[in-house]
């Protein structure tokens, strides 16, 4: 059994790091607070006898020894960065979590054959940088990193340079490192759990994802003296994509989703007609076939939309996984761990995209979920109880320790 | 006649105050480059000999005085200001066509009995600071003073602060003045003259007006994990709302224009559905009733469409003028001037609010418009020729002269 408090504490001082404006965080990634959050991060980790390794595009690996120096390591963890208007556990407690198994581990004395790694994945959450899970992504050779490091943010700044700039760009070469199995601890992000009591999911699948990014280009005019049958509003035109995106979503509800979460609006004045925006899709499901009828259906409604308006339709794939099946064996281990602690779980397909789904493409990988309330979260109130956290990191630690051989 | 070429040097002279980034200009009120282009409109009429009063809102008034001591002065301009992507005539043209009568007046060494007042309003564009129009407001007794100076732009800003800052808050009371008349010549910012082929406007009235300000708040939340029922997606809810109010100007057209020009995302991030979105409805007609109604129904839409979504709708009048009839006798004044030039001409409905839609309040006022081409204004790409500066400012002359008397 880990230590309840300990990890609820170190929870509640990581999120001192970067706080938020409504109770949660802002720790996006490759800010100083993000730099400041990894030097936390990295006492907490020295202290518990770990060995670092940092990666050139800034994944952070924290080594315990096992007892058979030629055995793969298991590693487990996840991310430190949040969204701009975030909680303070979506990543952070799979990382704290598995800080706290090797706390444990070391209270107890308990050695493992193979080593166990704790890992900090660089700019999961995609905001600053698009896509999301990006570094995951250039270790499990998704991306290229050359690409990667030019990824520039809102104000243009590269994440190269960001990285350097934060002093976290480390000199090991990306995906050289070999796993046994990986395992990631997340709060749910969505409601099951805690609707139906449940004190653990086992994630056996992830969904699919796109992020469209769309430009519609239509004509800056005044919004007073332009005759309506003259105008070229890009904003109306999102409009009509916002409701395409919504409707398509219905349509194959309750195993799809779509919304839009940012917009950009030229030049924004109250009295020009929108002559250009900018905004970015997001579309999910957990079927392949589905995420891409979706795609499809959206191209198709944005080229009608924008023909009837007279406006120029662009729209380039910013980010994309397809669906995922996590590993049986990983999976049974996590569903295992659950049963053997006498917790309550069920089989649950992730809404949200995770590191873990970049990382099964190179290593046996699986998730173990916690509830979090009302489902919330990108959001500073997201919130979870003590016990949740603890039954969560404890199923991890038994599955890891499962994997890694006593 | 005046000289169209001076007027034209002036125009282009003018245009390098601020320039765009596509062969406009941004010379957005109170920024240091509308304290510059104050400055330069200064030295020309100094030049000119005429005398400077500035009123505590930062208004231009410069004088040339008449044979007649006691007689009202004719006042005659427009504003400096431009839209962040703005044109290098919108407004400009009505300053310097002013000045360019009495360049014009000096050179032939013709006397008025009345004085004749070149003026500068300060903030008509109302871009940075709502509502537009908001020191000649403040003259007409529209508007508090305190209130004026208490808007604040989207930085948090003061108006006060920054009439302040770049040093252009006289110590004349605002108002203070009396005028024989008002005359303000100005682009069409419409395609009505272009496409009949035709010289003049004659703006015999102008639309009114509503900036509604509007802000939804839905809940924020993740756009893969949060399920499509359980979704408040203040994004989706402002989509609807532009479509209304388009639909709502299009069932009243061609008396009625509507369209969103600014809006605000929140937390505007990618994988975020939109928890608050707060945007500017820009509705107008020549019709008072026709403008009620639409307001009255576009305030029923909202409340609509927020509670079928479960999210909150909060509206306030950020910007609001009736429709305005021009004084008679200075209308025609306007209309036989370009009678008398031989210059063909229309009566028309300005689309846009001008600072004359507020003078006509305390003086009698008339405008006198200009073709621009294709109707274009509130883009940089805003475009007239000569010719028609020239004509315009030509009309513009006589009617002053006229109503000054020689
Ligand atoms: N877990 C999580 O919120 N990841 C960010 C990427 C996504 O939007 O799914
Ligand atoms: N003329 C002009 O563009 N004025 C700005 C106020 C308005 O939007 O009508």
């Amino acid at each position: 059994q880990i230590n309840g408090d300990r990890l609820w504490d170190a929870l509640m001082e990581m999120a001192k790091i970067g706080p938020g404006v409504a109770g949660g965080n802002n720790r996006q990634t490759l800010t100083d607070e993000d730099g400041e959050g990894r030097k936390l991060f990295q006492s907490w980790a020295d202290a518990a006898g770990l060995t670092m390794g940092v990666d050139t595009m800034g994944n952070m690996f924290f080594r315990r020894e096992g007892t058979d120096p030629d055995a793969l390591p298991v590693y487990v963890g996840s991310h430190l960065d949040t969204q701009p208007t975030g909680g303070k556990y979506d990543g952070v407690l799979g990382v704290l979590g598995a800080l706290e198994i090797v706390r444990t581990l070391n209270d107890l004395g308990v050695k493992t054959k193979h080593p166990i790694v704790v890992t900090n994945w660089t700019n999961e959450e995609g905001t600053r940088f698009a896509p999301a899970m990006l570094a995951s992504g250039v270790f499990a050779g998704v991306h290229e990193e050359a690409w990667a490091k030019d990824r520039v943010d809102a104000k243009g700044k590269r994440f190269g340079d960001e990285l350097a700039r934060i002093g976290w760009e480390g000199d090991e070469p990306v995906g050289s490192r070999k796993m046994k199995a990986f395992f990631e601890l997340h709060i749910e992000q969505g409601p099951i759990l805690e609707d139906e009591d449940l004190d653990i999911g086992v994630v056996t699948h992830g969904q699919g994802l796109y992020w469209l990014e769309v430009r519609l280009t239509g004509k800056e005019s005044h919004t007073g003296s332009t005759p309506m049958p003259k105008r070229r509003n890009a904003g109306l035109g999102m409009a009509r994509v916002t409701e395409l995106v919504h409707e398509t979503a219905m349509d194959f509800q309750p195993s799809a989703v779509g919304a839009i979460g940012h917009v950009e609006v030229y030049p924004n004045s109250r009295n020009i007609i929108p002559g250009r925006c900018v905004f970015t899709i997001d579309i999910r499901s957990p079927s392949k076939e589905t995420l891409e009828e979706m795609k499809a259906r959206i191209e198709d409604g944005i080229a009608t939309i924008a023909e009837a308006m007279d406006i120029e339709a662009e729209m380039e794939v910013v980010g994309h996984f397809d669906p995922v099946t996590f590993d049986k064996a990983c999976v049974t281990a996590v569903r295992d761990a659950a049963e053997r602690l006498g917790l309550s779980h069920t089989d649950l397909v992730s809404g949200a995209g995770h590191d873990a789904c970049w990382i099964n493409r190179v290593a046996p990988t699986a998730m173990v979920m916690c509830p979090c309330v009302d489902g919330l979260s990108h959001n500073e109130a997201e919130e979870i109880s003590k016990d949740w956290a603890t039954n969560g990191a404890n199923v991890l630690m038994h599955a890891v320790v499962e994997t890694a051989e006593v």
